[in-house]
């Protein structure tokens, strides 16, 4: 491992702290705002405050790892010989990608027809993704790594290319601020997807030194915020303006019905 | 015990990091969606979440132990003469293993006639084959070690067979969804049940060394995910489907009534 300055250690350090205190924050919100939405999006929110928890559990470990990775020596932080443990970041997909899909589609009230058969290619092609990623992430050779980068992209714009096709479906059956919502949860699973692909191939274009290695790990811990924090209060908001929605369409029908 | 290469300590010790947030997370997932189920049922998610949450206690002790017991001496991780402590997985079934009986009986909903002497017998059962196996798995005599397991195995075969006949009159007596998810709970039993008397003979047959241990842990976490958290989400699949079942009865039934 490259020595550091002692801004870019500390950089790091803090932002670690900020994503453990961030994510378990935004669980607190998700599992305690479950009841001002109705009952059918429940389990959207509940499983928004298990993903970040699950995050937020690993980054503690993370952040735990970083220090015991470094030591200061001479004014540079230098290893101590115990390897950072990048290999978080991957039990934490394992269990978190699918479910950030599950959150998706129970937001969406797909019917079960629908959303079961989704959901376990999803879940299938995002454990695959993972699974092809970490012989990659471990490799020394550029070669492997390029070539498990490469298998991984495969279920990876699968992924996309489903979420992105069934939320233009979903945008274009509503209207209003659902509509719009929808929109938002598009763009940022857009911007912040992307971010780990390319975080991937940043040491083999030759980006590496303590700058490269510091802006990887703030890179990392900004995309984790947006992909599960604020895509999960993008999911909150669609699941409260639908409440609102259904509930104006329930009375909208009754008057006729009565 | 036998050195480890550290792709093999690393993948262990992920694992078990894994698993501690997996079995949380299924926790606060089965204790926050109690209240979306009708109040027979919520009992079975309660005792869920209680199963898991222990499981999760005890996968950190064992991450700990791991730690504990081995170094990093020449690129290879050796014992540091502390024992792994694999009475932790003991411990945890014998409090684990009558909540999981509990739970399948809460949510078939049985009347208490029936109820109460089937979870008594099947926790005699129970306490009794963890109690068997204990001491084969700490004998270093392979003739002992064979003993303990043939006598844990009884107990063994009388839980699974009296739980598979009773789930086999259950999926019979029941239809649609609620006979499907049975049928699931009885898969997630039979397929995840065996690993541990497998996993406990792998040592007498004459399997060591470095990868015998790493599949071993690797193999105990999958099955204990398997037959905790995923077991608890098929329950909670039952107890949603038979909440939705219910009404339905309820719905049928009152007009007539009236």
């Amino acid at each position: 491992m490259e020595a550091l300055t002692p801004f870019q250690y500390e950089l790091v350090y803090n932002m670690l702290s900020l994503t453990v205190a961030g994510m378990a924050a935004a669980g607190l919100f998700f599992f305690g705002s479950r009841m001002d939405i109705a009952p059918k999006y429940r389990p959207a929110l509940l499983v928004s405050a298990i993903v970040v928890f699950i995050a937020s559990y690993h980054y503690l470990r993370i952040w735990e790892s970083w220090q015991a990775a470094y030591e200061l020596v001479g004014g540079q932080y230098v290893s101590t010989g115990v390897g950072f443990n990048d290999a978080y970041r991957y039990a934490d997909w394992l269990l978190t990608v699918p479910l950030l899909l599950v959150e998706l589609v129970a937001v969406l009230g797909l019917a079960k027809r629908e959303s079961g058969p989704m959901l376990r290619n999803l879940t299938i092609a995002s454990v695959l993704m993972i699974a092809l990623g970490y012989p990659g992430e471990v490799a020394s050779s550029a070669g492997t790594k390029w070539l498990f980068w490469a298998l991984a992209m495969v279920p990876f714009i699968y992924i996309l290319a489903v979420l992105y096709g069934r939320l233009a479906t979903a945008v274009a059956n509503e209207s209003g601020e659902v509509r719009r919502l929808l929109g938002r949860a598009r763009t940022v699973i857009l911007v912040s997807w992307w971010v780990y692909p390319v975080a991937f191939i940043l040491p083999m274009i030759g980006l590496s030194g303590g700058a490269a290695e510091a802006g990887l790990q703030v890179g990392y811990s900004v995309a984790d915020l947006t992909a599960k924090a604020l895509y999960g209060v993008v999911i909150y908001q669609i699941a409260r303006a639908k409440t609102a929605s259904d509930r104006d369409e329930a009375e909208r029908i009754e008057p006729v019905a009565a």
